[in-house]
């Protein structure tokens, strides 16, 4: 039984799992190399370096664990011909990004820019009126795993939340529900409104002017979903004729963001280089989730946490 | 019957009041005048501006409602000796506050000062590692309504909560409770520390570089209490040693911070203008504990929200 993985995770990861299962091969690569894919059994992947080849090079491949909640770049349909066992670490993200979501709205609500920089300047400047968070009603687009966790700490702040997805059913931690396409009359009321939507044909530039017109002057308004939700365009001008008062942005249309991109040159806007999912505890969680399935997988038990159907993607 | 006011409230919240009580001579002032005391009856003020003489021209006076929670700079022993009521707002701080300590502890874990500096040089730069709050044990050194409030966010955030107080004795949203003389032993335990102990002849110097020896390396400190639970001088060495993390202040021995301390010169510090507790709001729930009082008062209830012994201090 040969385990191969793609990348190098850390000693003190790897040698509890080395001897956990004494009887399986580990084998672990900074980088896949070709020519050790034919014995191998089990595939643990960034889920970025395989294709169709690979998956026929790796001719006793039975299951893919993929460290990633994306699978874009995998060969879907020569996995699924071969029958092989796709799982992932679906909901790994949901802790940290909204931490960071929490973590950018009470920044602006309690000042921190403000006070960072008159540190750097070594003044000691009290001179602006810090807001509060308790109170404000928050819109969250596309409340998903992760939407859910935010609804919850927001509802931990008494932020009233209102939910926006595509049936407009109930969802946990939101005082209201509706669907996208009744977004412009929901608009007015928050003035927090947060996307984690996907990228898909519906919700591809769902955001326009018009909406970003609708939203009350003082709205933080967070993309931590997709960049391609609004048009950079719309973005710029909506910054720059002031309609809201800051945006948060985790994604963009171009990643990275062009140096030449007006949006840097803007003072209402908070650039957050796409890692708000990042953590340092990224693999320590991956881990926590392969261990049991190993064991479940070498009982004989296919049943295994965030199997996935390959050709839906999820 | 006549209500001073020693400060000028906006209109939006005065006018109400006005209205709601037609047949009471209210009178605002931006600043005290004393030939308006003798016929006043009520005085409203944030504290700072009475002393004995003032108190024996105001030979009407009945009640002082205190927009603010402390009371160091009255004249006590003049006013008790009239039998005059005084309350105040206290646990009007409770939620800015509490606010801005989880701004600051999240800024970190989530790099929040990192992702700025960035953006002022115009660079897309992921090369550092966040971390989360959620599974971390903070310490709360006086757990009273604000510390409380603390816990009940650090909890919902899956924080484990240790406090510490004079008694040991339970505290709601404390996971568990030890009385400041064991703060040593607990020490070690917890990645985050947060004071919001106030000034008492105990709690003076309380934390010496030894307490910051004992604790891990990766400790966040915030003092949002009194600047002299630590000498400046154990400040300094500790954080030039890098015996923790980082340090978020918002209170320090002298105040406003002397432009010439070292401090200004750390990078592992966050010095916040002792203004964590203002909040555009202030004022409005200050209203909001006003006019019920007022009301009971006129009925003669003398049993007021916030009422307090002026010897006590509390």
């Amino acid at each position: 039984m040969k385990i191969y993985f793609t990348f190098e995770p850390r000693p003190d990861l790897r040698e509890p799992l080395v001897e956990e299962f004494p009887n399986i091969d580990f084998v672990f690569h900074r980088k896949l190399k070709e020519d050790e894919l034919s014995g191998v059994d089990v595939l643990v992947t960034y889920g970025e370096d395989l294709n169709e080849k690979r998956i026929e090079l790796a001719k006793n491949l039975k299951w893919i664990f993929v460290v990633s909640a994306g699978v874009e770049k995998m060969p879907h349909q020569a996995i699924h011909d071969r029958g092989i066992l796709v799982s992932n670490v679906r909901g790994i993200h949901k802790k940290p990004m909204a931490e960071s979501i929490l973590a950018h709205i009470l920044a602006i609500k309690r000042v921190l820019p403000f006070i960072y920089e008159n540190q750097q300047k070594g003044e000691w400047n009290k001179d602006t009126r810090p807001t509060e968070l308790n109170g404000s009603t928050a819109l969250i687009l596309g409340p998903g795993a992760i939407g859910e966790e935010i609804g919850r700490l927001l509802q931990a702040f008494e932020v009233y939340t209102i939910g926006c997805n595509r049936s407009g059913d109930d969802v946990p931690y939101m005082n209201e529900t509706y669907q996208i396409k009744d977004i412009m009359s929901v608009l007015p009321r928050a003035e927090i409104v947060i996307s984690i939507l996907p990228s898909t044909p519906e919700t591809k530039h769902l955001l326009t002017y018009e909406h970003f017109k609708q939203m009350r002057r003082d709205t933080i308004f967070l993309n931590f979903g997709r960049g391609d939700l609004v048009s950079t365009d719309v973005l710029i001008k909506t910054l720059e004729e002031q309609l809201i008062l800051h945006a948060v942005l985790d994604v963009f249309e171009e990643e990275p963001l062009p140096s030449s991109s007006k949006l840097w040159e803007l003072d209402n806007i908070t650039i957050s280089p796409h890692f708000s999912s990042h953590s340092s505890r990224y693999l320590e969680r991956s881990f926590e989730i392969f261990k049991p399935s190993l064991r479940k997988w070498l009982n004989g038990d296919e049943n295994l946490e965030n199997k996935m159907d390959i050709l839906r993607g999820y």
